[in-house]
């Protein structure tokens, strides 16, 4: 297939953006792309390639952009249940520990997760990824983390593998038993610490082996905050889950600093997530490290708060910065990576380049897949959007809608 | 046809409410509605009407919410362009004067309006009215104010007749030749105030008499605020208006209060939109008039401000409040009455059903239409939601994306 005559073609192309290079689009104006077998063949002008593939199915873009599929590389795609109620208590003024003392809050997601049945789980999670891939999410990690106990936490694993194969969405999954002290271990988050360690993460690690075996271990990620685990706590999961060979993921610094973002620089983390609170010394340890900043300002926006990722001074000191909805059912029930970037352009300050960058090839650096994903380079997936606009500053400019008129996955138009 | 089993379907009924009655959502579990010749003929539980009207086409709405269609009571949504260059500058630290300085604002989308033909600028805009009416919007004001002379501004007049007409979504037309002082008057707003007073405003009564007989006249609306009419200029005008006729709407305190709100409520209009920086005497001289507050919470949005229309004091005063997402190329670009609801949850703090009371009856209210819309009562008019999610809470706690999944205007399935 022959997609031609993009007003503009963006290829991201160069590999992920950072510090101040982010936000380098590769622009190809009146661009075409050549895709065959599911990857990107070649990438030029309109008038080359339709001159050398003449007999090649076309697919007119003009007036349009034509860019990499986002990548959302923070979800909770996987729970049962809602918490819409929550939300009007707390509209009405009721805090959140008065949510938690009448059976609210996280753990309720739990329990409406463990006690749904494998079919419901999916069916209710296909809804989002179907949502997702409208708003022109190709590529989402996803996270365990609303089971709490081995079984559970398995169950959601097969769902995420589940998904993947069916498809389009492709599911990158991240082992999360670390989200919260599962309630069997109220008021002992060392227990439930020794759990994770002992019996949860060589439990994964086999589980894959026998029902993942050709693919690479998950992510594994640990809620490092107040009230979930400790620095120490977070340090035993990440070095025994590092020593069984898991790549490793932090949310760190949302609501209190408890020096998670230097743990995941420490350790090698693939990503540290959401980084609020991050203070400036370990911004620039962080920004110097290989690990990604991963900011989700759907979150503060989700819980109408002021204060977002310090993006602009992780930028400053050389950082590579992705974003992401965070999509879950407590604070961000947002599947648009459109609306992630209208945020970012505000409480952020990037530019639409640089969030369109850091929602594509710096989101898949983010997932440790920018060789195989985030832009559109000869050999690269074909993961495409067709937006409905001639100008990639739409997007950020214009916000609450979906821009997106055509996902192409793997070569596949699916949207 | 018989739209029966909605797990919600919210009437509204009872007429625009008021201060603390804001939020009565009139829910009927396991409800359906009687759609005869475009009109809600009946309401009741489903069984009595299966039973009653065994012959009529069902749709079945299990699992779904059922409500009146969003009624969006202020946009600016003829233009012709975008501003997407300005939204980038800003981004990058340019200031308001400075992108004035260059051509920019809003004399940049004036320049473009007017130069666009009939048919570019209605093709601009029914792509913008398709998505709100995919969102969910049934009806919604519009605005002339990108011509600035009396020939373009009929021409804006004529395109929002001709949009109405073409339909499905519903126009309210209002006539803002007051939007900004025209370029041929600048730094002459008394001799464009007394060209709208004594040309324009004539001008437009006598046009719509020959195009448009059949309907009420348009709104007169006046963009009071430092920089563009003062409060004796929008005095001028609005009483020149109300003698010719013409309803009465403002725009007041978006940026700064010279009194607009005051002024409003003595002159009797039927409403004052944006109301930021309006002071507590006037919030409770607005409050107990009979002229609505719209408030536009996607404006603060759009330009990352901290305040917005302080909601609660209003709504304490005992006052009538709607919301809208006064779509325009400057400030909010946003066709989705759903995210002015998420927004209100958060910045104004109202709960699900009071912003969505503000976005349907009282919207309806502030257009001066609630007899025949914003509710689903016998006789009014058949403008429905079916909504993908079996509670209204989801409006507000999710956003981003789009919960519609159906929108039935007049009787039709039209989304």
């Amino acid at each position: 297939m022959l997609i031609h005559s993009a007003t503009q073609l963006l290829t991201l192309a160069g590999g992920p953006q950072r510090g101040s290079q982010l936000g380098s689009l590769g622009i190809l104006e009146g661009g075409a792309v050549l895709i065959r077998d599911g990857r990107i063949a070649e990438v030029g002008p309109t008038a080359e390639l339709r001159a050398a593939y003449r007999a090649e199915p076309a697919l007119d873009a003009s007036g349009r952009v034509v860019m990499p599929g986002f990548i959302d590389p923070h979800t909770h795609l996987v729970w049962a249940g809602d918490r819409a109620a929550e939300f009007e208590l707390r509209r009405q003024g009721k805090t959140y520990l008065e949510i938690l003392a009448g059976g609210g809050g996280i753990l309720s997601t739990v329990r409406a997760t463990r006690a749904a049945s494998p079919e419901e789980l999916l069916a209710q999670t296909r809804a989002r990824a179907a949502a997702m891939l409208r708003f022109g999410t190709t590529t989402a990690e996803a996270k365990t983390g609303y089971g709490l106990e081995t079984t559970a936490e398995l169950a959601q694993l097969e769902a995420l593998l589940r998904l993947d194969e069916e498809g389009p969405l492709e599911v990158v999954p991240t082992f999360l038993g670390a989200h919260a002290i599962a309630p069997e271990y109220a008021g002992n988050p060392q227990g439930y610490t020794g759990l994770i360690c002992a019996e949860m993460l060589p439990a994964v690690r086999a589980w894959w082996q026998q029902h993942a075996s050709g693919r690479p271990l998950p992510f594994v990620d640990v809620f490092c905050e107040t009230g979930a685990f400790s620095l120490e706590q977070s340090r035993a999961i990440l070095t025994t889950a590092r020593a069984l060979g898991f790549p490793l993921k932090i949310h760190a610094d949302e609501f209190d600093n408890l020096g998670g973002a230097g743990l995941a620089a420490e350790l090698g983390a693939v990503s540290a997530d959401h980084l609020v609170k991050t203070s400036p010394d370990e911004i620039r340890a962080l920004a110097r490290s290989e690990t990604a900043a991963v900011a989700l300002p759907c979150t503060p926006f989700g819980l109408a708060e002021a204060h977002y990722t310090p993006a602009q001074a992780f930028l400053a000191e050389g950082g590579l910065l992705a974003i992401a909805t965070d999509l879950n059912p407590g604070t961000a029930w947002c599947e648009s990576m459109q609306f992630a970037i209208a945020l970012a352009c505000r409480y952020l300050r990037l530019t639409p380049a640089q969030a369109i960058a850091a929602a594509t090839i710096n989101a898949a650096a983010a997932l440790g897949l920018q060789a195989r994903l985030g832009s559109l380079e000869p050999g690269k997936q074909a993961d495409l959007l067709i937006l409905s606009v001639p100008d990639y500053r739409h997007l950020g400019y214009r916000f609450g809608g979906n821009l997106v008129e055509r996902v192409i996955k793997r070569g596949e138009v699916v949207v």
